[in-house]
């Protein structure tokens, strides 16, 4: 059956950076599923309503339609349970703690340090949106929020465990990667799409992995678009 | 077999505090494996030359010798399957990872807290060896480290996750404990044991579940003597 991904794009259609749709897109890498994508943008929610939902991942195979990026993994994973992403039993459940730590320490010290970056690479119509929505959520302005320094700080105390972690084996996952590496991956290539700043410094074992992932699945993240080719 | 594990002992024979000796007590009773434990001070090196290893935990099985709270958990799992602590596959890979916070984050920010409620609980004679070995670890004085409000603050940062978890499955490992949640538990139950210093708040899930933790197993651990029966 055909697969779509609805992904969210920027100011280029090209630009994908959402951190949900990239777990998504290198879990089909992953399990070697065809699929295509239609670009989408913040507000164009009546694209959506078939899903009843109002953001993306949105994701349909043949009559399905599954929403949430983790929920897609795990349908993904029983629908086609070859290589499994997530997993099932105690390393589905540690998976989702380690979830936990990406969505709460990880991927809120990222946006310190990108916040600015991400709104010059959102579209210019979609700008007044994010910021609204998103200052309203923190109770704070974009620029009070930015702030790379502390961001990085904050980033590297978070990735304590990983960076110990990947000292012992090249993927969080174990020798080759696997769902906590993308739920990780997500957030770092969110991050590297839409800003050139520093995340981590070049001897952290993360830089090395971050680039074995771009890499990995013939390098699909890696011939991405990033902000870089748009300058 | 006879199961027999030695176990650091603190200034009372029966006062059990040892992080890495509790992960071991709680796989034994997740898997109701009999054992005797050997109370064990900081210098009685000697009394565990047979096992070429010079701290504990070590755990011996008839004629099996195993060391490293890790590598016993692991060995516990493949000589008795049943009830699996750690696992095996993505299960096994990812409770590696989690250990890692456990290690490098979350019982560092402890020792913070109760480092000097520590040194008070251990036996007169093993003080200075204590103060000595851990002073060059760490190259600081005991006092410099010794920082319960600035311990919490990093105690708090590290749990986010597990805070996060435990408001959504009653133990981090689920509906029931494993080994996730032996291996934080370990370090709780190591502050707990020797401090009356508060380590999260009440209202946080840590705490609740840290609760069901002492009344798991018949109560193993909540029928330990702690510093409260030495007052």
């Amino acid at each position: 059956m055909a697969i779509t991904l609805y992904d969210l794009c920027g100011r280029d259609d090209r630009l994908r950076f959402s951190p949900y749709c990239w777990r998504v897109r290198m879990a089909l890498a992953h399990k070697g599923l065809a699929y295509t994508t239609v670009a989408w943008r913040f507000q164009q929610k009546e694209a959506l309503a078939f899903a009843h939902y109002d953001k993306v991942p949105v994701l349909t195979d043949g009559d399905t339609v599954v929403t949430d990026s983790f929920d897609i993994l795990r349908y993904l994973d029983t629908t086609y349970p070859e290589a499994p992403v997530l997993g099932d039993g105690l390393g589905l459940q540690r998976v989702t703690l380690f979830k936990q730590l990406v969505d709460r320490s990880i991927t809120p010290a990222l946006f310190r340090i990108v916040v600015l970056d991400l709104l010059e690479a959102i579209h210019p119509e979609d700008r007044e949106y994010f910021r609204t929505t998103r200052e309203a959520r923190f109770g704070a302005s974009l620029e009070a929020v930015h702030d790379p320094e502390k961001g990085r700080q904050q980033l590297h105390q978070a990735l304590v465990p990983v960076s110990a972690q990947l000292k012992e084996t090249p993927f969080l996952d174990g020798d080759s990667p696997a769902g906590a590496d993308y739920l990780l991956f997500g957030s770092m290539m969110w991050a590297y799409s839409v800003s050139t700043e520093t995340l981590v410094e070049e001897r952290d074992p993360v830089a090395g992995w971050f680039q074995r992932m771009l890499a990995v699945h013939d390098g699909v993240a890696g011939k991405a678009m990033t902000i870089r080719d748009l300058y």
